[in-house]
């Protein structure tokens, strides 16, 4: 029993622990995706041109393709007639080529044809039968875009790392990209613990109650990033559990249990994995951490949060979540989301403990959620928690906190 | 040609017209999708509470049930002393009854045992081999919730447009939900037309470019919550434009097209409108929205944008995404969503028009994307537009503006 002691860890050396424990286990991966269904992703690595663009010298506005010195000393009263010999929509070619004295007519986005240098606007252009007559002199490349002045080949297009929003995603399809190596969501497993729990597909019976954590954690885990799967509720018994890890490390590269782990009749959990594999935090000395576990079986992390829906969803969101965003790619700096306001109802905090306090947010008004039996209810409005340290026993009404915010991705 | 120039829009005139017809043409619809799939969707109904919670009078904390009254007095010096006569884990239940001088030994989460109206904390009891004793005086109904205390049956639990995040769907799996109604993510086809384009799998010809807006725009409906899809690229021809559009009104509901709707070569699309239905908007008096068509064909909106992607990208975000957004049901203000910054370069604006200038942001950094040839590569960063009223001609470098933003979901 010595030992134990020794596993439980203040807040931000469990932080620590986790990451480092992360960063051991996985690498983040890429995936091919086709660029179509790339929305939210992000690149997994560096993109750089693969062409020249425009692939061509091209027309930018609708007009005439002229050679420009043909146009020189033109205007409305003196116009120079050029013979039009072509006409080129977007998309199209010619053989013909601008001599002096002839133009092509043009749309925008079409091709320059060969001889020609300018376009000049059908705005300052008097059209005829065969002929136009130019009104405005134009200078060579006015309204031409050259081949290759946009980005050249080779060139840095996006960087690793981006959010694929429809903005780049067009700059992508500009490209000829059909797919993109984008960051693989880490695949992650959620397994429930409880005697009490049922699943709503079940029938309510007398002393049940449904299970809440296995599809919240899943869905938040979602939200982070990750590729989730709720893999189903086991009882508060060793034999079950080890059985459930262990067949759930086959389909998920990270498993994260609620319940089963408090300091009362159950904690299976942390029997279980200490003979699997090895624990390496069995409680953060943290408001409601205590019941918090993290061990490694096969290189794999399993997490334990407690069995409470609003501990579960703090744990995760505080200790969890940094972790499982990063190894998605997503580049959220979660210190630095919060936002202050006033707090609407005083909080008691034990002395010696970090506490981590839900909290819902109205306008500049914060009010805490506590771990009473009611709380469930007010889950549906946690934004995210205020901090409260060590050495503070209480924060009163009327004081400005700073609330850090779950909300993680684009 | 006279009246060609009525269904030219100003810019406000064009956004009521566009939001009459959708509300003409479309209503909100429901789905029921399973509760463990809801993250990020959107409640399409008020959900009632189907249940008392807590189902049942349950133990808050682990300790001892018993009658307050057999404690009172009790203290460390003075404990009282009670037969222990079961024990009770969360989600077991007992036939025997806590009578005067019994106790049921108990865990978090558990049903209260018959005759016991109390729970004493284990660090306030003594336990012995069959018995206990109580070192502190407990009064009825401590760290007991009462059946239906947190909610009762019928009670409101969540409102209508409620966005699904992980915390409420955990208040929806602890009533039992399997499913739940949320809005149904409405059906819009993009086709893009154009005879320069190609599609990303074809070979990149000369006086070719790959199609940009199809997928683009298709990738800006889903951030809109809309459920879309690319319905390919068809050629700047009366006969084949027609013919896609009266397949597309069978695969979806909103079709939005772009490209051939400039006043030069093309137009064909205004013809087709015009022949299959009726045409509302033909031309927007806004910069760069000139070739902006909006018709109903078959009951079924059919919006034409213009070609080049940053003009389509504005137009879309301007125009079309706060229709398309309501209908989804997210309740987001586009107008209320702004920032303001230093304009990086001067903005030149046509007088007698409302200009709306595509903008990337860094910092308090406004850079205007002007819709040049390499403003495709600039899409990658576009974050929102500025307007310019129309009597403005020039907005200067060094001048604060308000910059609407483009993000529009959670």
């Amino acid at each position: 029993m010595g030992t134990e002691f020794l596993k439980i860890k203040e807040s931000e050396e469990a932080t620590e622990i986790i990451q480092n424990l992360f960063d051991e286990c996985y690498r983040a991966e890429g995936e091919e995706i086709p660029v179509a269904d790339a929305y939210g992703r992000i690149l997994f690595e560096d993109v750089l041109s693969p062409m020249d663009f425009p692939p061509f010298d091209k027309a930018l506005k609708d007009g005439f393709a002229v050679k420009a010195e043909d146009t020189f000393g033109a205007n409305d009263e003196n116009p120079n007639t050029l013979e039009v010999i072509d006409f080129l929509e977007a998309g199209s070619t010619t053989d013909k080529v601008v001599e002096s004295g002839k133009a092509i007519e043009i749309s925008t986005g079409a091709a320059m044809p060969e001889g020609a240098d300018a376009v000049v606007m059908v705005e300052y252009c008097d059209k005829g039968e065969k002929s136009v007559d130019i009104l405005k002199s134009a200078t060579p490349t006015l309204d031409v875009a050259k081949k290759g002045s946009d980005i050249g080949q080779g060139e840095l297009l996006m960087e690793k790392g981006s959010v694929l929003t429809p903005g780049k995603i067009g700059v992508l399809l500009s490209q000829g990209f059909k797919t993109v190596n984008v960051f693989k969501k880490p695949s992650v497993g959620v397994i429930s613990t409880g005697n009490e729990l049922i699943d709503q597909e079940d029938e309510l019976t007398y002393g049940k109650i449904f299970d809440v954590n296995g599809n919240m954690i899943k869905n938040d885990v979602i939200s982070c990033g990750g590729d989730a799967k709720f893999l189903g509720i086991v009882k508060d018994n060793y034999d079950q559990l080890k059985q459930k890890i262990q067949e759930s490390l086959k389909e998920a590269d990270i498993l994260i249990c609620s319940g089963g782990t408090s300091a009362g009749l159950g904690d299976v959990i942390k029997h279980v994995l200490d003979e699997l594999g090895e624990v390496y935090i069995h409680g953060i000395s943290v408001q409601p951490g205590k019941p918090t576990i993290v061990g490694v079986v096969d290189d794999k992390i399993i997490i334990g949060l407690p069995g409470n829906p609003v501990s579960a969803l703090m744990i995760f969101n505080v200790f969890v979540a940094p972790a499982i965003t990063k190894l998605s790619g997503i580049d959220y700096n979660f210190a630095e989301h919060s936002i202050n306001g006033i707090l609407q109802k005083r909080i008691h905090s034990p002395v010696g403990r970090m506490q981590y306090q839900l909290v819902k947010i109205d306008g500049d008004k914060v009010y805490p959620i506590f771990k009473d039996s009611g709380a469930i209810f007010s889950l549906s409005t946690a934004d995210g928690y205020v901090k409260v340290l060590k050495s503070v026993e209480l924060v009163d009404e009327g004081e400005e906190v700073e609330v850090f915010l779950f909300n993680k991705l684009i």
